[in-house]
């Protein structure tokens, strides 16, 4: 979060914060991708990360919605947690010196991402319930469950592949 | 992580490094943790926060007993990633202007925490499998159980009371 130019006085200030915070943060999402995606040896990881990148455009949309339906102006604040999560994925990127090491790395520190967003949403959900707001819980209900199963999978190919040829 | 003297090479390399992440995220907690305590409004959530200080030194105990099972110096190295989620966590105690807001979004940062150990300490614990480390993998299991258990207790307190307080 951060650079928040009013102060959080209510509940929906809050809830709007978080998701000011949760919209940068896919936003950077969408821009480390690629480089992921680039640097994945293996062709499932690979296909697990373009799969998750479409996933976000996806979700970004629904964020976008939920903005909308609560009146607000889209837009997002700076995620220090989000940046520093990407900053880590860089540099093991760049440290790893072995493919399918590097796989392995990749692969956790997307967890990290999914882990991020998975609170981000628990908490929005929460929030958008407590504040009358069903309809905005839904809508983020969607992306929290996109999240969930894209954090299953990637425990799934880290236990059936990519950590034993890492190993 | 970053700030790693020598290229990652191994999955050996990759648990030590990631090891090395977790101690130093978990010191920072600690850190962090006595101010979260001292702002907290209501008392259970204040309780909350004490009892998962308590519980931080334990798993910093653990780890360090991980790391010595497995032959490594004790050190830890700079975690971005949880540096940024302590950053907005203060940021957003410094924003609200409210008592019972404040706690809420405090809550909130105390699960991005919780998520980002539970990440941590599931690829820790998979790396570990993989390396035939098994012992070292129950050693972090019983951090990551308790990582589970504060998660779920936080999510129960939010939503019985500290999220409609803030309402």
């Amino acid at each position: 979060m951060g650079l928040f130019s009013k102060p959080i006085k209510t509940l929906d200030d809050l809830f709007v914060h978080t998701l000011q915070d949760i919209y940068y943060a896919e936003n950077q999402i969408t821009k480390a991708l690629p480089k992921m995606i680039g640097k994945a040896a293996d062709p499932q990881l690979k296909q697990a990360f373009q799969t998750h990148l479409t996933e976000t455009q996806g979700q970004i949309k629904r964020l976008e919605q939920v903005f909308q339906m609560h009146g607000q102006e889209v837009k997002g604040v700076k995620c220090a947690a989000m940046d520093g999560i990407i900053e880590e994925a860089e540099e093991i990127m760049g440290d790893a010196d072995d493919d399918e090491v590097r796989d392995a790395a990749m692969l956790a520190a997307a967890q990290a991402v999914e882990h991020y967003e998975i609170t981000r949403y628990g908490t929005l959900i929460a929030y958008a319930q407590q504040l009358g707001r069903n309809d905005c819980a839904s809508v983020l209900q969607q992306n929290l469950d996109e999240e969930k199963a894209t954090d299953r999978k990637l425990t799934a190919l880290a236990e059936s592949k990519v950590n034993r040829k890492a190993a």
